[in-house]
């Protein structure tokens, strides 16, 4: 494959390749690439605004994650924080700083992938920062969205005592596809000969490396005119996500060991990992999906919604967060998420 | 020194005692700190995104620039650009990877850094993500701004033919200054005895560690009902940053030699580096003052418009680009800039 040095197209000219085919889906953009900031108008509606930070060796290993797979994960990821606040996401900036390893046809992957995200999620790249790093590729994106009306914007601070909590999706698989990918680059590094077998995996690999942003759970609140009272993306696992709800609305809440949703396929893996795949689906990070509380009058229209459970009730400050378990014990539920320190 | 690991505190712990003394300036931000995303509000105006990286080894070195001026400097920075559109800062986000080296002690130092340019500048602190690095520190920031009508953002693209073209401040100094720095830094690294001689020296230092972004000038702007054909923050040096307005307005410009702000201390320390100012000046780069252009019946109010000079003027796309040297001769301009790669 033809390895063209970035120093060849400088700055400008490595922005004007890898964002020149670039379509712009939304009319608040008013100007996306190429000036000293970009500029939205989102007339009289709400802007929410949302960054992350990838880092090579902490947030993805590029021996398992292809780099279209990685700039479609970034996008993505960052995506979902919008939709976490019952919005919508309309532009993107994305800010890179790359060693000299990586080849310019390599960045147009990363960037195949980030467009692909962009066309799937209707948003447009306005602009970002290009730089060069000392070792590995360091990601920074910035995501922004819209609403008209404030009332539709889902803080994580609104779940009252007897809200229902549900969650989209399913838990845990996102973890146990990078326990697998990880098991086996380690196998890959004793011995080169050893070829991964994925058979049967794909689903978990899959959440793991190429995760979607619930745009359909939001699309349908809208359709049906309901406003969770809370909400938030789990990223981090669902005990430290629901903490998070709890806290910031002055609440406790019990979760239903035997509601949370988990797939065959990873409660399987998680078995053959002996883990135990309730601890994986509450504490394994990185599904992306949407947990939400709502009123309990809602419960209906909750109930016609595609791919969403009802996991627990949002209860009294004193109640704590606890976990009721299918042997009809209660425990504390403790959040171990994700931390990178 | 009390050195507390960031691992004691957690990230979200971290984020509390990094944040919670930090004021809000502006009733557009909604949400701040602590949500999937925070919310602005810039009512029927425009809003404007810029995003700057910052990383450790290539854009700063920690031997010399001190923790706080490096927080101070990297909010600036990042304003720098929002005040190039011709408009008012109101929010920041700041996402850092930092490696264990950096206690809490030390980014509360960035942050104390951060802070004070807030609130010098009025920007509110809404945003951004905490992770850990495999080395050194990088930053990323977003800057917010708006302004309420659309004819007062000055885009690079509109400088016409007879323009007057002018620039706020001087130029070169932080260049010299980071040659200075630099020197130093190299004598300290062979004999930890010599102490650095910066006598005299301090403004080129402060330039290049602490620079300011020109509220000045845009809030000038403004009183005077004088709208910018085009402008540009000088970044990469005047030679790089004019060809940008030329290349987006489709003109070509002359600068004039002589009329190219540079401090007599600069000059002084230019020739003692066997540098010629001049060249300094046009290329140094991170000088953040504003490049801009006028139209002729607006000469007026430029007359009256403290600490800014005039440069050169617009001239027709075929005339390129040229530098009117003192002595009378004619040169091609050559965007020699910053390349990080």
């Amino acid at each position: 494959m033809k390895r063209t040095d970035v120093n060849e197209l400088g700055e400008f000219g490595l922005i004007d390749q890898l964002t020149n085919k670039f379509k712009k889906y939304n009319g608040s953009t008013i100007k996306g690439v190429g000036d000293d900031a970009a500029i939205i108008n989102h007339m009289d509606g709400y802007t929410a605004i949302s960054t992350d930070m990838l880092i090579e060796g902490i947030h993805f290993d590029l021996v398992y994650s292809p780099l279209k797979h990685l700039g479609y994960k970034a996008v993505v990821v960052n995506l979902s924080d919008i939709y976490a606040m019952n919005m919508v996401p309309s532009q993107i900036t994305v800010s890179m700083a790359i060693s000299n390893r990586f080849s310019v046809e390599a960045l147009k992957e990363l960037y195949a992938g980030i467009k692909t995200a962009c066309d799937l999620y209707k948003v447009d790249l306005i602009g970002g920062d290009t730089t060069s790093n000392l070792k590995g590729i360091s990601l920074s994106l910035t995501a922004v969205g819209h609403t008209s009306g404030h009332d539709e914007i889902t803080y994580r601070n609104g779940a009252k005592v007897g809200d229902i909590i549900c969650v989209t999706g399913d838990l845990g698989s996102a973890y146990l596809g990078l326990q697998l990918l990880e098991r086996e680059k380690q196998l890959f590094l004793n011995d080169s000969n050893i070829k991964p077998d994925f058979s049967n995996q794909s689903y978990v690999i899959e959440r793991q490396l190429k995760p979607e942003a619930r745009k359909d759970a939001v699309e349908y609140f809208k359709k049906s005119n309901l406003t969770p009272t809370a909400m938030i993306d789990v990223s981090d696992g669902i005990s430290s996500d629901i903490m998070h709800i709890c806290k910031q609305s002055g609440v406790g809440a019990f979760l239903e060991e035997g509601k949370i949703p988990i797939k065959d396929e990873s409660k399987q893996l998680a078995l053959e990992f002996n883990l135990d795949p309730v601890t994986c689906a509450l504490n394994g990070g990185e599904d992306y999906e949407l947990l939400f509380t709502v009123k309990p009058e809602d419960l209906a229209k909750i109930r016609l919604m595609p791919d969403v459970v009802i996991i627990g009730e949002i209860a009294p400050a004193e109640d704590k967060l606890t976990l009721h378990t299918t042997g009809g014990n209660i425990h504390d539920l403790k959040a171990q998420g994700w931390n990178h320190f």
